[in-house]
This record gives structure tokens, sequence and C-alpha cells, in this order.
């Protein structure tokens, strides 16, 4: 496994490899790994002759507040980690490298109004700019993201439908904890008592997933996991929503295939989980 | 020579070009094509195995209050001349076919703040949005883009690099009419006297290349071009500015390299003319 810094060289490995007529299946994350990333690595093993890691705390999706500066970093670890599951290549740039005096950028309307987009204003746009940049260093066939960051997903696909970007996009589903926490490089934040009131979150999509089978309005689901997560004193809800799956609108009555999603400061670090739901 | 309407083929075609290792070389226009765009097919001849002029008069970078109606159209002479200068593939797509509910866009901050972006300011959204979608559907190892427009050449070029498209972006010289009128498909808007008027602003640049020469202020090239367009009855001046010619903000000292651009209009008609110069 080789591990590289520059923009050039991963052009032009990944450029070499597409001329022998390789597969090249890309993950874009930023380090500090869990099981979570490791399911996608591992997907990507299985679907694509060449895996690129990408490992890049992106500057430009953290808002002026957000925890940039104290974004867990890992990298001997997440390196060895890609190592046992395969990886070909980690691409691993400073942000002096992916920005040089930057003005040009890529962004979406509408998807971004709700959910994170509305609490974290900047963050989609530095996704979007990020995503593309990636995209056109090393033109994969495949991409794999979370689908705990559901609203990113749904962004990403419509930015590559709208921009052409020859590239498909994979979403991979949530990996849990045991007690049901959703992996998370921001677990790493939480106290040993937070650990428990972070339990709140999963508990919630557990009860939404209970409601949503009996009910058409979406003011009943979210009222019903408000309650929940409104139990634990450590909690404060940023949202919980009910939107379209694919135009990220909020929506009242479920009747097309909808995305239930939350977000909930336990403390001072912020989670997010979330269901998706196929109204019959 | 092939003309394609769909980015599925036009994409195909282009992936098989790539895979049997010839180059290939894009001219996008909005298509009524004159010696301008003639000169550029012909230099994209010259540098690439393959050559695809692209034809969408693209509606995303007209005003709302703009020419995008009128603007003028010609397919069938468009593609005798791209036929006879050796061009392999057009593409000349449906809005439909390039649109469908977009959300997604490219931008740029700064270098579109003044001159055309200054007037036109959702036109180089538009621009960068259309140009990206060109790149990701063909993958062009060059593209051909004239001098006359200089700042969408300045912003494309600024553009590539923030976001890693991996295209080496070609600007080609302005081309005259014998009296000195630039080659522009807007000029079919010209009544004959509005034609004859049209001349200041070739006078304007003319006079601008004089005075430079001999000037390190802007004010004293700007004022003798206005001086020129405003003897002109029908002439009506947009702008007239010395700029960086990378970072395309107004400089009043004359040391960097420069771009003087000037937009007037002639009666209902805009028309933009420019020079460069290279401070010593």
């Amino acid at each position: 496994m080789k591990v590289s810094k520059t923009v050039d060289e991963v052009r032009l490995i990944t450029k070499q490899w597409r001329a022998e007529g390789y597969t090249v299946g890309l993950v874009p994350t930023m380090g500090y790994l869990h099981e979570g990333h490791g399911s996608l690595i591992e997907r990507c093993r299985k679907e694509n002759d060449k895996v690129i890691v990408s490992i890049f705390v992106n500057p430009t999706q953290f808002g002026a507040n957000e925890d940039l500066g104290a974004y867990p970093r890992n990298f001997e670890r997440d390196k060895d980690l890609c190592e046992k599951l395969g990886c070909d290549l980690i691409f691993h740039p400073e942000p002096s490298e992916m920005y040089v005096d930057p003005h040009a950028y890529v962004n979406i309307n509408g998807l971004s109004d709700y959910l994170c987009g509305k609490s974290r204003p900047v963050h989609f746009k530095g996704v979007c700019t990020v995503v593309s940049k990636l995209f056109n260093i090393v033109h994969p066939h495949n991409a794999y993201f979370g689908e705990k960051d559901a609203q990113q997903l749904a962004i990403i696909k419509k930015m590559v439908k709208d921009l052409n970007f020859d590239v498909n996009v994979v979403g991979c589903p949530i990996v849990r904890e045991e007690d049901g926490l959703a992996k998370s490089s921001r677990n790493a934040y939480l106290s040993e008592e937070e650990r428990k009131s972070a339990l709140c979150l999963s508990r919630a999509i557990k009860k939404g997933q209970e409601i949503i089978k009996n009910s058409k309005k979406a003011s009943e689901v979210i009222d019903a996991m408000k309650a929940i997560v409104n139990e634990e004193k450590d909690a404060k809800i940023d949202y919980i929503e009910v939107v379209d799956a694919v135009t990220m609108q909020p929506i009242s009555e479920i009747k097309e295939n909808v995305l239930v999603a939350m977000a909930v400061y336990i403390g001072k670090t912020r989670l997010i989980d979330n269901f998706t739901w196929e109204a019959k």
C-alpha cells in the first residue's frame, strides 16, 4: 500500500490504473477511521480492482465556530486499518496541497436548506467542493459514502447528476455499536456519562421506526422521537425532521419515500442519526 | 463527422477515444460560428487527434433581461463549417438534455466581481457550471477559448486549478474584421449604421494600446478610451476598466500584467473588446 500526499502523484497513479483497464474505487474520509469507514473500504475492495482511501480533514466544510481544530486524528492507526483491509493507495494531502488561494467552488440549492444544512450553512458547499476535487483528481469508477450522513449522500448523488460526473455513488448502511449508538469519529469526544446519554439518539430512531409503520403524520413521528431525547438531561435537540428522501424538503404527510433525520447535542458534541422509510 | 444530441453518446464516444490513446480537444461554443470560433477549431485540430465542438446556447449564463431568446442560431451553417475544419464530433444538446431540475452549480468568487461579472451577475455562474459539465462529459485533454472573452478565460483557468480539472485550457487571440471590429456572434444584431458606430471599440483599444506604452496610470488609459467611445452618439459605455490579468481586480497603477477591457452598448447590442499588456 502506498501513501501519497500530492495531487499530481495520485493523478498519475490513478491515470495509469485506468489506462491498464482496472476499475478504481474511492472512499473519501476525514480519517480517525472506525468500523463504519471499514465497511465502506471492504465494500469498495469487493467491487473494484483498485482501492483509494482519501484521509483529509477538509477545513472548508467546518464553520468558524465548529470543531476543525479539535477534530480527532490518528494517521498511523488509520494507515494500519487501510493496509489490513487491502487498500492500494491512501491520499493524505495537507490543506495547502488542496487549497491554494481558492476562488472557485461547487454548491447546491434546495437540498441543503434543511437538516444539517440549516445549522451548518457553509458545510455542504465545502463538501461539494472537496468531493468534486477528489473526483477530478482520482476519476474513480465508484465512490463510497456512509448513509449516516444521509443528507450528504443525497446531495452528492444530485451533484453527480447535475454536473455530469462519471462516477457511480454507492451509499452504505449505518454501522452501530452493540448498544445501538451509530459509529462516528465524533463519539471520541464523549465522556463516559455522555456516552450513556448518547443512546437516546438510537432509542429515538427505534421509536420512530415503530411509529412510522402505523402513522402517516410526520409530526407524530417527530413528537415521539423528541419525547425520548428530551428525557435525557445532557441532550439538546438541534433538529428532528422528516424530509423527502430525494429532495430533502420537509414533508408533513408520509406518502413518498422519506428520510427521518436527527441531530442532537450531547454536552458539546453534536451527533447525527437517521433512518429511511419506504412509504407503501 | 458525427452530430450527437445526448450526454450518454458523447461520453461513450470520447471514452472510447481516450481508451484507444487518442488526445481529445474540445471547443465549447454557443454556435452561430464566425472566424473567431474557426481559429479555435483550427488550433484544436492541429493539437489533438480528435476534435469536438459543442454548440449549445446555454440558458443559465443569460440574465432575465438578456438576449437568450434572440441569440442568433444557424445550426446547418455551423455544421458545414465544423465539417470543413475537420471536426470529428459536434455535441448539440437540447437544454432539457443538459438541465434536469438542476440544483448543483459551480461558481467563483472575486474574479467575477468586476467587468462583465458586475453588469451580468449570473453570467459566470452559468459559464462555470456548463463548462464543468462539458469537461465532465468529454474529459478533454485540451479545451480552447477565445481571448475576446478575457474574463471568462481567466475564470475558467482559475476554476480548472481550484477544482483540479485535468484539462489544459488554451486561450486563442481575438480575430477581427478588416476594419478592426472584433468578431462576435452578436455583431449580427447591428444595423448598417450601428456597424459603423461599433468601430469605436477597436479605435478605443488602439488608443489604449498607444497610451499604455508611456503611462503607468490606469486612469489615463481609461479616460483616453472613454473619450473615443463618447464621440459616438450610438455608443453607451457599460465599463472600461484596467484589472490585474490574473485576479481580475481593478488596479490604478500599471506595474503587473494587466487586462484592459471594455463593454459598450451600440444601440441595444452589448459588445466587448480588450487587450492585455505586459508591464516591464
